[in-house]
């Protein structure tokens, strides 16, 4: 598996870099970002995942997200991936919440999507399999996984599938239940396709209703935030969790948004957050 | 005096604000932006000014210069100006280091720059007059002042012409003789015209020999930049100092560039330092 390096750039001791390949899973070219803390010649660090919003590129939460300081001070590697497949031959459409931007972390089943549209696998198997094989300090048996919106909704769906492979899994302002939701109506029945049988594995809450389980999940929402009622209702991921018995620390963060300012204000506490199960 | 509110979004406890007004000094709109920590009801803080490089506008230190959570953490106010007059009756010419976006924090007195590119007098003059009457928070018997390459340049003019009003001066890989490189000479070449003696009052080491006097300096300078050896020339600074007995801490930084991964690995630092010396 072969990658090319766009830029790097040294910051906070470490190396922020932006990477690009071909992806076997999307039949695209997909770039995202890796950041590298300071580290010693030898030494084995573990692994957070970001998945982006919708709209979003690999380039938002690595320019805006304040990540860096706190995988510094722990020691932690930072990975984050594009949301879609990208370029001219790629099948889209108008509108923000569809298409390009708009992947939603499942593997499309649907004509014209299925083609290209396979963030799960890209996410969950190619992607994981390219920075083992390209950054050796990367100790892929230590993995935690977050993201913000769309991303928060991978981070739990893809975390609730394979709690094995993540220690921690922790969310920002997370599309709890797409099932439930315009976003995720839109997206999953021209993803997957009418029958909502196929939906339930995208969706956090019926992945918790129908028996996965993880001890822990962190999740942070600002009450100012746009989407809350509409698209994000939290209150049906803490009504699942406490059938299930998972431990939800739901934080509602007052005045905050749904914006980078937001995400950027709590980022740094979630590396540290995760740094902790991720050093047990 | 009026301004107008873009946005404000809830950053580290405290508001990130984006606001818009009109201006004598330049005759156009101006953006900036105002970050302003939690604070208790009718505490009086301290203002630290951020002036941004060439290619700039307010928006690039708001979104990548990670300074809120050491500004929230000190109680310190961040203003970012915009670094030019914008619109599209500005006069402008190709290339990115002069005109929009390169106004060089001077008052130009050459046609057709001088009508409109009056940065100087915008920020030494009519923006802290906005600020204090549109901020009642902000306490501007103690201001410090910051910025990076071309706005390291603005950084140590404005505060080595202006010592009595700030505290402290800092600058990140700062054009510190625009009368000894590229950028410089044309900028001011066009801006104040051929006379090089109107050109001292914009370059900090000119200052310095003739007569500018501060206690102390601190500079941060990558040893990757590319524009280290033509344009930035620290050097230049050092030996002004020196000759001055102006205390100049300058760090040269190994392996960072000239981009926001340099600068929002050191700028929380900055804010420390800049509020030691405000809080005396």
């Amino acid at each position: 598996m072969s990658m090319e390096t766009v830029s790097t750039n040294r910051a906070h001791g470490g190396t922020q870099g932006i990477y690009r390949h071909g992806s076997d899973a999307t039949g695209t070219n997909m770039t995202f970002s890796v950041y590298v803390p300071p580290h010693e010649e030898g030494a084995r660090l573990p692994v957070l995942w970001y998945l982006s919003g919708l709209t979003c590129t690999h380039a938002n939460v690595t320019e805006k997200g304040e990540f860096r300081e706190a995988c510094a001070k722990h020691g932690i590697i930072f990975v984050a991936p594009d949301t879609s497949p990208r370029g001219d031959d790629v099948p889209d459409e108008d509108g923000y919440d569809f298409g390009k931007g708009a992947g939603f972390y499942v593997d499309a089943t649907e004509k014209p999507w299925a083609a290209n549209y396979r963030m799960r696998s890209y996410v969950e198997e190619e992607l994981p399999t390219l920075i083992a094989a390209q950054f050796p300090m990367a100790d892929m048996t230590r993995q935690s996984i977050t993201g913000h919106s769309m991303g928060g909704h991978g981070a739990l769906t893809i975390g609730l599938r394979n709690p094995n492979r993540f220690r921690s899994i922790s969310a920002f302002a997370p599309v709890v239940s797409p099932i439930h939701c315009p976003w995720g109506e839109k997206a999953l029945g021209r993803y997957i396709g009418e029958d909502r049988a196929g939906w339930r594995q995208y969706d956090a809450c019926a992945l918790i209703e129908d028996g996965a389980r993880v001890k822990e999940l962190l999740v942070d929402q600002g009450d100012a935030d746009n989407f809350l009622e509409e698209q994000l209702n939290p209150d049906l991921l803490r009504d699942a969790c406490k059938r299930a018995g998972i431990d939800l620390t739901l934080r509602m963060q007052p005045g905050y948004d749904h914006s980078y300012y937001f995400i950027s204000t709590f980022l740094g506490e979630h590396v540290g957050w995760h740094a902790e199960r991720l050093k047990r």
